[in-house]
């Protein structure tokens, strides 16, 4: 599928220093789990697509496996880490924060860890805010917390001017937390790192509480994003159930991909009409969302219908914008939704109890559940090891359970969006009894 | 304060059957607990108001203690209760249902309740949803759940035709579970049979998510409103800490009490400006809003702001329309707030990051709490001890701790608000730092 | 009922000093609410008990209110308080201490405010930890921590060492949190401050998770208490009707009294025996409790026991010891009950699956909910005036909904118990369906 | 790795009849996601073991996708389905037999399924209670509920009464839920199906709390269990913190597999001793437990220890017994670690505060998260596929987050186990700082 070049992380040199061992690890000389460098990871793993790269003649390729390696290319003693946050919120931040610290810190014996503030913006000179320095002691309880301690924002900042502003701290390393925008934000950044031949680490973490980065099993918040989704969908149902012809109307995240919809609808069952951007609808005819809601409320008497974000959008008149990340700015179809099916109503005297839920902000800003609480702990390790290996330009994502190491080019080069063939929407349709398109 | 013929609860008749008990509770002549009727709660427990009292020469009043009575009006053999949830959903309705229906047919051995659907539309033969038969063991599980089973709506009915569906159903005794405009629709339905001089007993059960009802300790799904109040407010701060000048506004519900807004932003302590219906305020002067929140900014770089739905309806151009429960219909604070607040920072070359939160369905709809459970079922047990002696036109309540009978007209002669003079809001300015007064 | 001396509140000196203001709250001449001083709350609320009272000729009496008087006995210039956490944990102490330091600081200028580590244990000299100094900025987050961040010990020290450290550390103030045992010995600390004739305040703010404090209408931290002992006996429920013969027991606190127990129950109502200290059970007998849970297997096929750790110590051998605390140890009427059942079942052939949970230490360690939350913040306040106003030897609390002082002595003259023949017992007898005695 | 035979899944003969659809998901000739038959999920994915197998000359193997066939065994018109769930209560139950029964009546339109209660007991002729008729109305709120609405027991029963009762019934699906004891006894009766040559498909859904089951990537409930045990966790470290010389100490399910421990460990980073019975540990020694206890309390006065149930059996007196699913049954390693230091301490004279917590029955009783409700469906759906196909003697599963076929017999060879020479156990190594082995 993929060839060599694509999947090749990037590496500023050659690894000379031995990994640092704490003394009670190294006691009786106990055998450390570091990682068989020369392994990889399959991309796709069915025997089918693996025949096919055989008889193509081509030499398996695989991504490269995450972990902690016996030789590393920084010096621990005079390395220096930054960590910066960017973008919307997404449960556990924090936790990825705390843990890229404490690794730094304890494993690694890094004594320089910075915080940079409020996303890009507090790494270009004029900040508001300035660095604050990270210990293990400052971040202890962060994790309990949602959102970030170190702020966020959307949008990039000069390439140029953050590389100055790293060599100025004498930053080695680079901690990018963020969605697509951020990491190609850090790909300019390295890119300027390496024009200049300096020896700077740039990884991402990927965050997406939408689940649409490519080679990534679950992006880290989107189980803890996805019960929170869950009590909105079990709010419009009980809304819905408590008045004549009550209609429940949820709006969640998913600009691109309906994941936190699907799943959130799935998780209580009590959804019939779930609409994802990835499988466009129709209010009008014969088997329209109008049409079948009609029918539904006719049967039931109540309808619970969620909707993601970027659903719709063809439907709905351009908002030509774009955020500070360069994001489109989407029109709010909740709010279309709710006003298009009550004008319809009205039209038809029929009396209507449409009850709106928009949850967002909530969702974005608790606390990481355990689950995520642990696969961001991972992560983040696993960020910390490729970095101190002196690979660069690259994200830490988790595989076909494994975790793996993927140029930034490639983890943004498509996003990961719901199969309107596969078996997750399936499941959706099935559950739902809505039909494959309305329309 | 009150004279006795404020105070008095009417009763249908004498009381001429013994209350039934279970073999188990009769076992060995059991002390039951039976309320002694003579005795009185007093409306006011401090010295002073009592002294005022005693010296004015007039007999002490309180109010009627609930609780099971020796003998009772009803014969429990050709009883059939009816039950009625009215207007917004709030926690802990499905645990009334459920205890009202437990008590009727366990505690007093009658065979028949029934439940009315969709609020009063549910009382007059053209209900679209017939009434339906409740027993112990179709309720079994409903309290797990939020919302109510019966569904209800907003809006009254004919009392003659209410009366009417009565008589035809053979109904004794009518609960009616709804807030204040429920309780003048209660009032009108006990005077249509008190004209027609029939038997039939009308208790209410008081439902306000506010807490704005009179002469009651704290009002049923009140704890667990303000858990889902504080978990909004809790994201707000997140929010606004997450990005540089953020600010988290959140509404909550409070139509014409703040309760529900004080609580959630002591709970947390997060919220730094607080906006209720009972203490109005300015957007401009110099310890205006606007004032104000640009300081915070200034010195904290962040602001989380709680605003009841009632509060600034000042402010705002008046919607002159009333809802199908008589309920003036109020402009939206939030959304207004929302953009006044980034009009003005807009037009101050202010660039700022405004998160609007905006949870009220979910509120409503959580299932209640323990500590609501428990108080649910001691309120519906009285009220159905209540309905059993003969009462009518009363509300069950608890007042300083002890559950006592109020008269319907006293129960909606005034709403109970937040005191801007007491100790609730000196403890909301001492938390926030907010001015007393904004403007 | 009390005379004015057993009511009477103990006061250090006249109050010289105005109570200071912020500049916020000072702003526009606002009126602060200051509590009317001469005013009293009257201990019993009916009108038969005053009646009573004054048929005898005595002059009305009532219980201080709590709140901020004009004047004040401290000087804030000069004043330094001190904390201790004493006891088993409890919901809320995190929320009382951080309440107690904001209001020192923020609306007294208090400039030093102390917390002494690991209970009385942290009074003396020989302290572990030493104390720590407390602001507003080290305190901002521990509200949302389950737990006391001073530590805590069970057990007394030499109240003369302890005054001796007071006027080492120049303390004015000692704010004692803690139950019947921690009051008795803050009773000994200021009986000493008296016999010195120090002006040195000792005020206590009543903690027990059992709610088995006087002149309380709940204890803080119980509400969160029953939240957790609910989903225990759910658990237990689960389990039951998961096996065949399945029986779910589950042992709740309640050394004396039962309410957490009781309230746990009625929240689900899936409990179908409910053992509390106040009413004794026997096992054997007709109608014994193992003769009624056969009874229950036989028709149901589950069941599902709640016991307080108080219950039936009369049937279990004594075991004579006391813990620090001076409270007698008690036998563990779980494991023993658990051990009763299995052995006469098995001498029965009748074979059973009892699961039994034993939740005690996570209830105790949770973070206060929401109600809890705002509850503690109240009390603390409240303390804190009641302390610079130079009262000594007293407790605040809530009685029928009002903030009190009430003199330690008083506090803890009596347990306040599930009376066995008033309506909450009642409400149990009635969910569980339970024989009022075993035996 | 493994050969053909190992991984073929049987099959009771030719696919002859249609997937049926319903109206809905035919409208348009809708593409319906029919897997791809002929396709294979590689087992392991790494290219270095991919390149040995390919160099043995062996064809590439691997396990067959689950999901719908276009073709399907049995006749959806005369065929009947029982359910049956065994062992030990795990979250997520309720939500497979929902899911099982919507998709046999909803998608496949069986008219028949059949819940049968108490485990295999409910399978023999002599049970208790009788099979139940299950319907999409009769489990629409089950999965809001922990636990089994069938109820369970431990222990097989004799496979050739099975057999006589599921044709008896005319039952050709039996869907089992359970663990490796379960597993075995589906295979038994698979088996005695095989012998008569009869048309009964039995299909297996693994059931394990602990995620020890192979080739799953996390057994269901797994999730919802962490985050109970997490709870457990933070409340040995309040407790611990709470006293001087704290220790909490948390026993957590894990008979042979810690992952429980490790993951409840690894959420909240609160645990400084993380023992699992992968990992030998020794009490005494220079880097004994109670040594390294020691040094712990000494440097911070406080210590959190989280033990999985299997762990340090060998330092226990052996108990020669086994539970009726022939588990040998484990000495409570919880108990006995508590009064082994707990003596230890005390023979040093060292005063120590040690609350233990044992949460079991509250982990396995709560409903499914979110993230597992949907898990358990998409189970439930392949499991249904797979029957419908004809397949038997065959568990569904996920691995390498594809859902696959998997033999009983591959299934239960080996147990899924922490390596301690994995990443995880690297993390908590980390993370608690506690050395390698203990002795």
């Amino acid at each position: 599928m993929y060839s060599e070049d694509e999947i090749r992380v990037e590496q500023l040199g050659e690894c000379r220093y031995e990994s640092p061992l704490t003394p009670l690890l190294d006691y009786r000389q106990y055998s450390i789990n570091y990682v068989e460098e020369s392994d990889r990871i399959l991309v796709d793993n069915t025997v089918s697509s693996l025949s096919d790269e055989l008889q193509s003649g081509r030499a398996l390729t695989g991504l490269e496996p995450a972990g902690a390696r016996r030789k590393i290319f920084f010096d621990p003693a005079t390395t220096r880490a930054g960590i910066v946050t960017c973008g919307g919120l997404c449960p556990g931040l924090n936790n990825v924060i705390r843990s890229l610290v404490n690794e730094f810190t304890r494993r690694y014996q890094i004594q320089s860890v910075f915080g940079f503030c409020n996303g890009y913006q507090g790494l270009v000179s004029a900040s508001e805010r300035p660095p604050v320095e990270l210990t293990p002691d400052s971040v202890k309880d962060i994790h309990e917390h949602g959102g970030t301690i170190l702020g966020s924002s959307r949008g990039q900042q000069n390439p140029s001017e953050i590389v100055d502003r790293l060599l100025e701290m004498e930053i080695n390393i680079l901690m990018v937390i963020g969605g697509d925008g951020t990491i190609r934000g850090a790909m300019a950044i390295a890119e300027e790192v390496s024009k200049r031949q300096l020896e700077i680490s740039v990884i991402g973490v990927p965050k997406t509480i939408d689940n649409d980065i490519m080679f990534t099993d679950q992006s880290f918040g989107f189980q803890t994003a996805i019960a929170e989704g869950t009590s909105a969908v079990r709010a419009a149902h009980v809304e819905a159930c408590g008045a004549p012809q009550g209609v429940g109307l949820v709006k969640l995240m998913g600009r691109h991909s309906g994941f936190i919809a699907c799943y959130a609808s799935l998780a209580v069952n009590d959804a019939n009409f779930v609409l994802i951007p990835e499988v466009p609808f129709e209010l009008d005819g014969e088997h329209g969302l109008l049409a079948c809601l009609k029918q539904r409320l006719r049967q039931s008497g109540n309808a619970v219908i969620v909707v993601a974000e970027g659903a719709g959008q063809h439907l709905m008149q351009r908002v030509n914008q774009t955020d500070a990340s360069g994001n489109q700015r989407l029109g709010d179809v909740g709010v279309w939704l709710k006003s298009e099916i009550e004008r319809h109503f009205a039209e038809n005297d029929w009396c209507l109890n449409l009850k709106y839920i928009d949850p967002s902000y909530v969702i974005r800003s608790v606390p990481a559940n355990p689950y995520d609480s642990v696969y961001c702990s991972r992560l983040a390790h696993n960020a910390v090891h490729a970095a101190m290996s002196g690979r660069t330009k690259m994200v830490v994502s988790r595989w076909h359970t494994r975790f793996v190491h993927v140029p930034m080019s490639l983890a943004i080069r498509e996003r990961n969006c719901v199969d309107p063939n596969g078996d997750l929407w399936m499941t959706v349709l099935e559950s739902t009894g809505q039909p494959p398109r309305f329309g």
